[in-house]
């Protein structure tokens, strides 16, 4: 019998809406292309470590479950946020991983993720390079960020964007409605700890017919507070109803955080990174405090990763289409790289899939262009804006099911548990 | 010359996703109904009084102006949040608004908002009767939070109880994707002060594929928080991933807000309500203390209200239907009554407007029955889930222009400007 050529594909970090989209397009293509067995990591390369998987072709029994699976949010697979240690640190895990894979007869591992999940990919490749194994390891961007290096921009992002930009929208219309002869400050919050790409997407509540937000502030400049209230009264002194965008990671010129002024929570990830919350509640008190007019703090949370019902259909599209290309791209005998999608023109927007060496992706950010802000750091330039508008443009329409829309999830009953510890 | 056969109409309280369906029934049917001028009061009965006034026929040019009016969020004309004297105490105000009225020949004047609007229309009527005036003044329902007696459900609740729907179950969808070996606890805070309708509707992400919140608590049963934390860790006993609704405005059995546990803020609005906010956060930092596990609190915020983009189709239709039939009352001459939304049947769902005597509904809050939640207070019953069903079905798919969903908003070159103070 010949030996079994099979993949295996995990999910890795911070959901997105469209993640499961390119799992979609992963799955699809591998069938395509005549791989065996598609097994899926429950929870990553953590859930694998511990013999976590499942065989796709248990859950996946259609192209309406193809359908459902795109239009459904968060990690289909369940996440993780699992750092590899060094090579040299600790060789021991890896055996443990290949172990199992080379048990699998996996041919190829796909990993979709951000920074962080393109730092295992290095490392597995490297170590299977080190090792004279022969499998091929392929990363698969993901991030509603957009903070990765090397590619246009990232599938996630311009759900979110769109998820931002018609919140806001409905937020400028509903501040509008209220306030009459009195003032009032709504200070929107939104995620993105040191790129401004998301806070810089509720320029998209501007329109023909509505107002942007009169204020943005991203985490690439450092926040001056005087200087806010100052903007902030100039503009009191012209109109009584003001919208703010902040990022969530806006940092005084002293590193400190502005959300770490008002509150004790101080929470850190395994990555290290800081959990940042109270960015708007803190500066609406602040307004509140020294202006003495009604403000309000609105933190666009979760559901900025999570709302499916609000895809952009280029994002679910192009997530779709960089899940098969990494497909292709293992398919072909690459390996250690990410799949990066490629602008290819503006108007009308085109994109296509290209490829990078992983080693030039991982670790490193991508932040908002100093020249994408305006001169005083406080709104982005049309060159942004006409940056982000492509990838927000289609639906995906909700399959909707009682009013609600239908997700598909995974049935435990087709995956293998966990070791006992 | 014959006297001219005016109308007036008014948005009052706060913003809904369908409020302005409401007003595209009204100038719809009084145009039908061959009243002369539609007048629209800019932020209500407050700018009414200083003559600040549209007239909406420079508005409203098409059908599909219409269609885009019924999907603009949050008040078009504005609104307000203004308490009428009583009559005996400030006669003033009432002749003001009388001349008013009878300046610009209005022969029917309709108030769209929630109780404390519905005390304006009670007022008015009563003043005209009084004073032997013939204007008819004319109550159309809306609020999110589905307290107002006698209707079986108000304009508004419906979408927002689907936006609250849809939401929890994207929110649980990212919780249960990102937990793997780790408990996780995620808190989603939702509005309404005193009745538990919005909170309730979380429940509406529990489906065939889906599970729904694991405990939610109306504001209508004093909030035990040893229990909670009891409840709280039998769940974890059995699972890891825990999300919980709560109301914004649960209490504690002394009758202080979970809210003013966490929080210094305590702002008090026109009609003596207290603003509330911070029960999610409190929540997550008392079960981060108490369990050491991670939490999180999410408040769904002011989009409950705003997202005009996953409103009902029942919702938006039944808000046309009930501004239309005060349209029709008025012009048949009631006045001094509030329409309703009478249940015809359950399966399939049917509905029909009634008419009530305003005095019978104005100042009165219809709360969740106590049998509609279980023994424990800890969940709505399926006789909850039967009730809200209905009205969160079918889908106004939002005017896509450039991947945003276009509203309709007020071109203040045709309105009359606040006399000078």
């Amino acid at each position: 019998m010949a030996k079994k050529r099979n993949i295996i594909v995990g999910q890795s970090g911070g959901p997105t809406a469209v993640i499961n989209s390119s799992l979609a397009g992963v799955y699809k293509n591998a069938i395509e292309r005549g791989f065996d067995k598609v097994y899926g990591m429950i929870h990553g390369i953590q859930g694998l470590l511990d013999e976590n998987y499942v065989d796709l072709s248990t859950q996946i029994h259609s192209e309406l479950d193809i359908e459902l699976l795109k239009r459904t949010p968060s990690a289909f697979l369940g996440s993780c946020r699992y750092k590899l240690p060094e090579i040299h640190e600790d060789k021991a895990v890896y055996e443990k991983i290949f172990e199992i894979l080379n048990k699998l007869d996996i041919d190829s591992f796909i990993y979709i993720g951000g920074n962080d999940s393109m730092d295992t990919i290095k490392k597995l490749s490297d170590y299977a390079i080190l090792t004279g194994q022969n499998q091929k390891f392929l990363g698969v961007p993901k991030t509603i960020d957009n903070d990765l290096a090397l590619t246009d921009h990232t599938p996630g992002f311009g759900s979110a964007a769109k998820y931002i930009g018609v919140s806001t929208k409905e937020i400028i219309r509903d501040s509008l409605g209220l306030s009459y002869k009195k003032s009032s400050i709504t200070i929107i919050e939104i995620m993105g700890r040191n790129a401004g790409w998301l806070t810089g997407a509720s320029a998209l509540a501007q329109s023909e017919e509505s107002e942007g937000p009169d204020l943005i502030y991203l985490p690439e400049i450092p926040f001056d507070i005087d200087k806010f209230l100052e903007n902030v009264k100039a503009l009191l002194a012209k109109k009584s109803t003001i919208v703010i965008a902040v990022s969530e990671g806006i940092k005084l010129a002293d590193g400190r955080y502005v959300c770490e002024l008002g509150s004790s929570v101080d929470y850190v990830d395994v990555f290290g990174h800081k959990q940042l919350t109270g960015t708007a509640n803190y500066l609406a008190s602040f307004l509140s405090e020294k202006i003495g007019c009604k403000t309000r703090g609105i933190e666009l949370s979760t559901l900025q990763r999570s709302a499916s019902h609000m895809a952009s259909r280029v994002d679910i599209d192009e997530a779709f289409m960089v899940g098969g290309a990494a497909v292709k791209a293992a398919d072909e005998g690459d390996t250690g790289k990410m799949v990066v999608i490629d602008r290819v023109s503006d108007d009308p927007y085109m994109s296509a899939t290209g490829i990078y060496d992983v080693h030039r992706i991982a670790n490193e950010e991508k932040l908002v262009p100093r020249n994408w802000m305006n001169k005083e750091g406080t709104y982005v330039t049309k060159d942004f804006i006409d940056y982000v508008k492509p990838l927000i443009q289609g639906d995906y329409s909700p399959i909707m099911v009682n009013g609600m829309p239908r997700h598909l999830v995974l049935n435990t009953k087709g995956t293998r548990k966990p070791a006992k510890k």
